[in-house]
């Protein structure tokens, strides 16, 4: 059944905050069974409100509309449903006694604007607030079902799940499982390509990738009768596209690159030590976000200067001044010399240009090195990493923990 | 004039991302003179594209359209425009150039979906795209004015700003004048409290608070007939807000803590070392964002493990058994080591309890010491940050930059 989500706000349309109701929403109608085609924000104008009600009225059968239902003189969106059902607005006691305890409770005396919140549309019915004194209500235009929810975030949560999610629940047109599986290393392109008939717009599961910070997602989104039939629908799929792009997926349902690296360093029982330059700590800030990495993660040093890099893990001065601090040899001498001053099983470097300035012709900005120092030698890679410095940046991150991952996966012939 | 946006994937109705394109065009538009009425986000089904683009052309004379090209067969921008107005696709011989010398740096060659990014409609003119390769275009529907850009958030803005904003620049019905203020270290209610009677609704400039990772941005927004009187009245807000808010203020318009710090270690001449623990990098990740934060920014070290401590910056085994890694004792021979091993001015060190796992009722998850070393001594804080892991670990980041951006502000009584 066709679902869309409406929200009601000038924060949202003069761009001060990014509409995450609407996100998540979608997310929980996706999971109930229903499909969401479209999100509209609109600002607090009534005719602009009554609008797109209609429009969508004449779109969808359900509709989730959050925001405007505060206490000020821009909170309209009571008196848009009132009148376009042509009805009269009642008001909720419960809620009244509500919003009295809660004036209560701060020592203060509602006022006139306050007592509003507990109206709703006469021909719908009330939907209690638990969190907060603005009530909510449901309400039929056209045919289609509106819900309608306060815009803060965790009372429109609140209620969403008390009083929605149930009835939703109960109506539920059928079965949607998703799927997602991350990537590195496989240009969105070939994925494309290697994808193109189970991407066909027609296919169940439904087959999209998506590219963010350079990992590409593929999720598969199944829709069936039954939870079961959902389910091998998209076991069956994930076996073809895992089959396809076996390599380069790495985790899946919201798994980190960081995430990935620290599970096989646990299942190798392997510790870890980093000498990063032009990615700045990002590698170990990355990894310190999985909870228990201290047990595999010694240490990191952030050699950002050439003294640092001979000091702290023993850069010789020739090779400096040889090959430059940005060089295979370089890189290769950060990976041994962490390994050894820290006493880990693998150690892990980069050094590159991240730009705007450093570049030159025989080493533009964006020329990356990476080293991986293990027990049986020292693994070099060079890349060319487009873009603006907190791109290269980022891209290095990722690009060094999949370097240690492919060597962490080959090194037990598993797939991680 | 009226302007819209336009946002095309499926990642975006199924609820997988929020739409901060959105957000971010709808805070520029603004900036530009341009009203935005309304955000639409369809998914990428030709039919939903096509319905969505002509009633924007019904209602609004501008639409910024984001998503849609990028190399797959679900991204169906270029086609469903070309299709509306009748004519066909363009090849932009420049862009095929970038796209082959994209490929080529990663030793690949493009295929053949990869060139339909070069295309654009007929009777439209491209948008070239420096940092991708998907081009954007322009294209008229119905005297609506369309600006398709990519959905990549850094390709979107590098090409907004190149391509769009001088354009609409040109043609700016109005001038509205946005000045941003950042302050970390004071509650956003007090804050509020502070600004009750600019922050009311009629205001001009409005005025409007937000937080947003522990930073609060106060936002003022002067409509004026022209630009220099929405900049006087800009002016003298801000001198209000800053008078009453003066310490907490650490930059506007979008600078980071970290620029403000690598501001002020240019402006006073002083070299920085850092030695985190729960950070795990963090610190010395947000420092290397700044360009040219080299020339200040000796090295870091992650001392993660208690041995680390002792070899990396000289923490005694005594300390470390006595009062624990997590203590303000570690904290500041933290400090003291890195600001004596490094050779720089100021040594700047964190450690703490991250989470979930590692804490006690003596000290719990959320207990932060944070040290300072400089040429007269070392200060400590302690802090309590509340939170999941990441979240523990960002706010100490930007704690510890407070910190030192405070040291430095008062080290020559400057307001920074």
């Amino acid at each position: 059944m066709s679902a869309e989500i409406l929200s009601i706000g000038s924060e949202l349309v003069s761009g001060r905050i990014a509409d995450t109701n609407a996100a998540y929403l979608s997310d929980q109608l996706l999971r109930l069974g229903y499909e969401v085609t479209r999100h509209t924000a609109v600002d607090d104008r009534c005719a602009e409100i009554a609008a797109a009600i209609r429009e969508i009225a004449a779109r969808a059968k359900l509709c989730i509309v959050t925001g405007g239902l505060g206490p000020t003189r821009d909170d309209e969106t009571r008196q848009v449903f009132a009148e376009l059902t042509g009805t009269g607005l009642k008001e909720d006691a419960e809620t009244v006694r509500r919003i009295e305890s809660v004036f209560a409770m701060r020592g203060m005396k509602p006022s006139e604007s306050n007592y509003g919140q507990a109206q709703y549309p006469a021909n719908g019915a009330v939907l209690r607030n638990p969190a907060g004194t603005a009530a909510g209500f449901k309400v039929a235009v056209d045919g289609c079902q509106f819900y309608c929810l306060p815009g803060v975030p965790h009372e429109m949560k609140t209620m969403f799940h008390e009083s929605v999610e149930p009835a939703l629940r109960a109506k539920s047109p059928g079965v949607r499982l998703v799927r997602s599986l991350h990537l590195y290393g496989i240009p969105e392109s070939v994925i494309g390509e290697k994808l193109y008939d189970v991407m066909a717009e027609d296919h169940n599961p439904s087959v999209a990738t998506q590219a963010s910070s350079g990992i590409i997602t593929v999720r598969l989104t199944a829709r069936g009768e039954s939870e079961e039939k959902a389910r091998g629908l998209i076991m069956e799929c994930e076996r073809t596209v895992r089959a396809r792009l076996e390599e380069g997926i790495f985790g899946a349902d919201g798994q980190t690159l960081a995430e990935a690296v620290a599970a096989l360093l646990a299942r190798r029982g392997m510790t870890l030590a980093v000498a990063e330059s032009c990615t700045g700590g990002g590698i170990t800030a990355e990894l310190t976000d999985v909870p228990g990495i201290s047990q595999w993660l010694l240490e990191g040093v952030v050699t950002y200067s050439n003294e640092s890099k001979q000091r702290r893990v023993g850069v010789k001065a020739e090779t400096l001044a040889k090959f430059g601090a940005v060089s295979a040899e370089t890189t290769k001498e950060m990976a041994s010399g962490i390994r050894e001053s820290s006493g880990a099983d693998i150690g892990l470097s980069v050094t590159g240009i991240a730009g705007p300035a450093g570049g030159s012709d025989k080493k533009p900005v964006g020329l990356i090195y990476f080293g991986l120092a293990h027990g049986d030698g020292v693994l070099a890679e060079e890349a060319r990493v487009p873009g603006a410095r907190t791109v290269v940046k980022d891209r290095a991150v990722k690009r060094a923990l999949n370097m240690l991952r492919l060597y962490l996966v080959e090194r037990a012939g598993v797939n991680g």
